[in-house]
């Protein structure tokens, strides 16, 4: 069985920097407003209904469901992001929060383990009737990933006790056994859990039921029609109108899917769980089926933020290369799922593509989806918008102008939470014989390698600046290899160890630097990834992008902003020969690099809705701001793509 | 009271041309195909069912009602085409058909008058209750339409009595007088019906009926409140999500709407009756609100084919310069009730941009809405088309790839049928000292000319060729005023007369030129509009067309079409400085102009979907047809705007 291959997240500490000053927003500012927020106590905020729907369930009060069918999800990720802030931040109020309610979920959960509230106060005798629609399996997954963090983060088994229970009554109900029932999930995320479940407790079971489900999977006779004949049901939902089962990765056993297909979170996590999977098992058909859906999704189906799942009705991928930048539907919640698809693809193979994914993703789409103050959230991210345009057009209708406090529907804000408390989990990973670094961002960790206790101190300002000092601190000399990423936006790193230069060519293997020697105690690494700004372009298939470039410099994407430019981006044109200069600007967005260069700018050659008069063009200046910190300045226009003349 | 200003329809004579050939099709096809449609005798249509609604509820069958709630104003317009039809070209076989579908509707309608087949059959204590959603007095509309053109092209009075008796039911049941109700159409429809019928009967009741109409709506307190009040409403369809009742222009009374709102077609019906009434009523205000919304109306809403209604959800105007081009809706009775309000505005007022508007529509948005059989329809118009992705994206899911036999909702086949069988009456009108031409293409006229009888003949190969000969042939020497039409598009025209140049600068007022003299049989008028190649760009905050110019030859738009351009059509550049030239290709598309130019057509410079790389550009043919005539060569992209360089 292969080791887990994170390092445990209190080894990990981000003090300083972009990435560090984010997640600190999360611990001080997030996750005690998501708990208001999750207890209904913020004023102007959509109704959560949450905790509250826990508290019926568990007889500690009266009334009714409320929310959504998955609303118990929200919970379940907020106790995730809360355990991993526990973990790097002890703190005994925010403990003994967690304490009480994870005594009310414990209540709540009925003897047999089963825990839904929705089918508990609403549904009771439906339990496991409509898997294609209720998400009683995807719920168990979000208490299991909170369960395994709460125990790794406190060393306490209250909600591990209670997942295991739960995933027990699952093993119990579905497999391949007599009596069993053959399904799966219509929304994948309990397969991922159960490995995450297996490896916290030693439970070989949970795997081969992840397995189970994931083998299961899109076979025939499928499931999900005896489910629907079952029910009567005459039609599905609209959002099945693509290719009915293919919403939900089930139109064809996974092994035989080459494409993303379908809702795009589901399949991010069942991407996830396959590439676990593989990993577990050694199993080389899903390890090389996840090979083919990761070359698939990123040559076609990935905008330039990293952002996934262009069309809005049922929140799935589109066909190829269609990619429209003002109707993106680009859910947070995608993006952190392909972060942790990413983050798979990196354990079962070293590669700095997985590892340029999941930066771009994490840093442009992730980071977009909340505000510089912790307290409004984007569910969708759009390339571009025009704000008019997005309030009165239907087909834009889901496209919010500004950050909003809550939603209806709240996958994304504790999503964001979750995945912003446990950075280490992705910036860093050990191997048998060595250390990789994935992500660069200021920071210090303790690791075992190879045997040996090291200490690594990582010194930069990325993502601004492109230099990096690594020291190596071993307790006492110790070999093996440490492993350091060359992002893919870079053409031409450097590197040097001790200060003498180190040949790229000869330690360069698959993106990354590979520094196999005997560590000592302050020895140095230093690189240099000159970030100049680049005009990236899109392949011409994207019929959206043909004739613009987007501003990347480092990791981060740029943008125009009406707050900068000015109303009818569209009319901004950035000359070919147009030179672009960086610069940080301390009082803007808390402290960035903007992009400025001379431009153009169309005007109205006449009030005439057509003519055949050429526009005017006017001398215009271009200032543009990373992506993931437009709309905090108030609504306005915002475009990623920029017209090139 | 002013007189009508058209010339009756046997007056008008269309032989040849690329009109009358359109005309002979209408004649030839669609009505006899149309009719086999509403009695469901199209094998792979859709099912109508309207024929069907009527003898049920004429006791001629049994049965259940079938289709939407204004399935029968599609027999309505049938009939007012074939009546048409009849009038140009007598058909004993079809004038018996129409006899006989006539009686059926005469013993369906109801003792008081009322008729409605879906009410009478489905829902007959409900009547008049629900005038937001259902649609009686809009079929009464059309029905009114139909008996009039009946009447006047056969001299009979059969459908006429029937929707006099209608139409005054319609009078006693609405106004406001007591005992009346205080309400209008939900979609309007019968006002400029009733305009109609006032003329051919002389009883000025029925236009006193369509003023009450048209005065009532949208003022306050609103009617269609109170209704849904009485129906205990708690939520209006999501079509109304934008503007409440400007959904269908009762926000507000008529008169303080300046802007175009609500669905397209509504909208046209509604300005077609306020022009009508202004001109009967010799109504400064009416006149003056037509104006303000005709204004906004050209300068912000109608794309480059003269299609309006670019927002598919309610069918309705989007917000100004929202002209999207692959998910436009520029619905074909949108733009044939353009051409209605064009036409009403030429009779207020002789001003050449309502006819180059009324010319834009009727040759590019209303004709592309039927093949060049006459089999296959368009409802939905846009001005791109990718089809790959119009099949899958939900956002595009109402446009079609291809032209389709019928609709369930089958508005716009039997209103283009209308249209094309009665040009006569958009060609040409008389005013009390003369004559005007509206529309070249080539025909002969009689009329009376301020007491003149008068013959024209119009000899020319327009749209294709701009030069035309116009003979005037009173029946003795006659002064009187030829008012002939400079289209727009054109910048240099010219005129003879007899041979002689005419000086344009002299005789030119609002887009006519005007010639009064004594005319003697035998004068000849030549104009000549040189159809030189134009490059249309759109004001510059239509965002969708920055970069792109539209083909325009006299007053034809262009698009390319992959039959002649190859996939991926967004690649298609055209050099600023390419020359065009256009030639006449008989053997294609039934014979057309074709654009070529010298173009170029960018290629991928690598698979990756984003890079640095510029993509490669490859010298490339250009190739535009008629927008008119798109799809009619199998399922491919089709692109009005074309991107320059």
């Amino acid at each position: 069985m292969p080791t887990p291959t994170c390092i445990a997240l209190p080894k990990v500490r981000f003090e300083r920097g972009f990435l560090a000053e984010r997640a600190r927003l999360v611990r001080d500012v997030v996750i005690p407003y998501q708990w208001d927020a999750l207890n209904d106590r913020v004023p102007g905020a959509e109704r959560s209904g949450t905790v509250s729907n826990f508290q019926i369930a568990a007889g500690e009060k009266s009334g009714e469901f409320y929310g959504l069918w998955f609303q118990d999800s929200d919970l379940a990720k907020w106790l995730e992001a809360a355990s991993y802030r526990l973990a790097t931040h002890p703190d005994a109020a925010l403990e003994a929060e967690l304490d009480g309610i994870i005594a009310t979920i414990a209540k709540a959960q009925q003897p047999d383990g089963y825990l839904d509230t929705f089918i508990q106060l609403k549904a009771p005798d439906q339990r496991w009737t409509r898997l294609y629609e209720w998400h009683e399996l995807y719920i168990a997954g979000h208490f299991i990933e909170a369960g395994v963090a709460h125990f790794e983060a406190t060393g306490k088994r209250t909600l591990l006790d209670v997942v295991c229970k739960l995933a027990d009554m699952v093993d119990r109900k579905f497999g391949p056994g007599e009596g069993q029932r053959r399904g799966y999930p219509g929304h994948e995320e309990i397969e991922l859990a159960l490995v995450r479940l297996a490896r916290a407790t030693g439970e070989r079971r949970y795997v081969r039921l992840a397995a189970f489900f994931i083998n299961q999977r899109g076979t025939a006779p499928n499931y999900f029609d005896d489910e629907v004949q079952r029910l009567k049901l005459e039609k599905l939902p609209v959002y099945f109108y693509r290719g009915r089962w293919a919403y939900l990765q089930a139109n064809k056993p996974v092994r035989d899917e080459p494409e993303p297909v379908g809702h795009s979170v589901r399949a991010m996590y069942l991407y996830t769980a396959m590439a676990d999977l593989a990993r577990e098992l050694n199993d080389d058909s899903l390890r090389s089926a996840c090979q083919t859906v990761w070359r698939n999704l990123c040559d076609y189906h990935t905008y330039v933020t990293g952002a996934i799942g262009s069309e809005w009705m049922g929140e799935q991928f589109s066909i190829r290369y269609d990619l429209p930048n003002d109707r993106a539907y680009a859910e947070s919640c995608a993006g952190i799922g392909l972060v942790f698809f990413a983050r798979r693809m990196l354990d079962l193979e070293l590669k700095g593509e997985y590892a340029d994914v999941m930066e771009r993703t994490l840093f442009n789409n992730v980071l977009a989806g909340m505000a510089l103050d912790g307290k409004t959230f984007f569910y969708v991210n759009p390339l571009e918008v025009r704000p008019e345009e997005a309030r009165h057009r239907y087909d834009q209708h889901y496209v919010k102008t500004s950050r909003v406090p809550w939603f209806g529907c709240a996958c994304c804000p504790p999503n964001i939470a979750r995945t912003l408390t446990s950075l280490g989990a992705y910036t860093h990973s050990v191997q048998a014989d060595g250390l990789a670094v994935h992500l660069y961002t200021d920071c210090a960790l303790e690791a075992d390698v190879a045997g040996a206790k090291v200490k690594l101190a990582v010194a930069t300002d990325y993502p601004w600046d492109g230099r990096v000092k690594v020291t190596v601190n071993p307790a006492a000399p110790a070999r093996f290899t440490l492993r350091l990423r060359l992002p893919g936006w870079c053409t031409q790193p450097a590197a040097s160890l001790n200060g003498a230069a180190v040949d790229l060519a000869a330690h360069r293997c698959d993106g990354y630097l590979h520094l196999g020697r005997e560590w000592r105690a302050g020895d140095v690494v230093e690189l240099d990834f000159p970030m100049s700004v680049q005009r990236l372009r899109a392949h011409p298939h994207v019929s959206y992008d043909v004739g613009c470039v987007a501003l990347q410099r480092g990791p981060l994407v740029f943008c125009v902003e009406q707050a900068d430019n000015g109303e009818h981006l569209s009319l901004l044109r950035l000359p070919k020969t147009a030179e672009l200069a960086a610069r940080f600007d301390p009082a803007l967005l808390g402290g960035c690099v903007v992009i400025e260069a001379p431009a153009e700018r169309l005007q109205p050659a006449t009030q005439e809705l057509y003519s055949t008069a050429e526009p005017a063009v006017a001398p215009a200046q271009l200032k543009a701001v990373p992506y993931c910190l437009w709309n905090n300045r108030g609504e306005g226009e915002m475009r990623v793509w920029i017209r090139e003349s």
